[in-house]
């Protein structure tokens, strides 16, 4: 068994401050502190649901995929995380089936995750983050 | 606390079969068998990742919302759910705040659940389902 859990669902929005207010109340839990993750270039905020979390997103720079995103889309969802114990197998085994990853390389995300993203084409235009955990 | 857990996201596709096989690979995991959800127009495959599942949907008839997303957006995410205790004093709570249901009552879904959906317009594009076990 490979895949453990849905990590997350991560959600582009415009302005990550008010909409972290909004979905404290539609969800009833609180936002946790803002992290910049470098490497996506975005702002990041989780809301806890037991075992997976809410993420919102909004990018720090107009070149930013997530601004892009949201420019070109609109606010919604934009990925969902896939938490799996060994990221480079799971690559590894994936790119055997014909998968290929966004990046070449796995990158570092928030809380100090492993990341990589698989790309959309091939999974019915759904952007699927693996992640695994490092601490 | 009233929210307990992501239930499961929904992809919208145009061919269940198919796409279960795609995300079989993908997932590693096997998907459930194929229910039909009447209320929503529907066919249903869940594929369990942990506490929580990523669920395949294809409109039945070409007037079902989920066909008509197709059409429009293409193949992609559809929904979230968000499993709760009491659905009804869920919706209560977020009547009280502003925010509306699609429809006016708990509709049946998949594996016997009561559920309802918010206005996506009020929660940043975003359709948020919410579920509550009947078993």
């Amino acid at each position: 068994m490979m895949f453990k859990k849905i990590d997350h669902i991560a959600i582009a929005v415009n302005n990550i401050e008010k909409s972290a207010k909004l979905f404290e109340k539609i969800l009833n839990v609180a936002a946790s502190k803002t992290e910049i993750v470098k490497s996506e270039k975005v702002k990041t905020k989780f809301f806890h649901l037991s075992d997976s979390k809410i993420e919102l997103i909004e990018g720090t720079e107009q070149n930013s995929t997530v601004a892009k995103f949201v420019k070109k889309k609109g606010e919604g969802i934009h990925h969902i995380a896939i938490e799996v114990d060994d990221i480079q197998k799971e690559i590894k085994r994936l790119k055997k089936q014909g998968f290929n990853t966004i990046k070449n390389t796995v990158s570092k995300g928030a809380n100090g995750k492993l990341i990589s993203f698989l790309f959309p084409k091939d999974t019915k235009g759904v952007l699927i983050e693996l992640c695994q955990k490092t601490n």
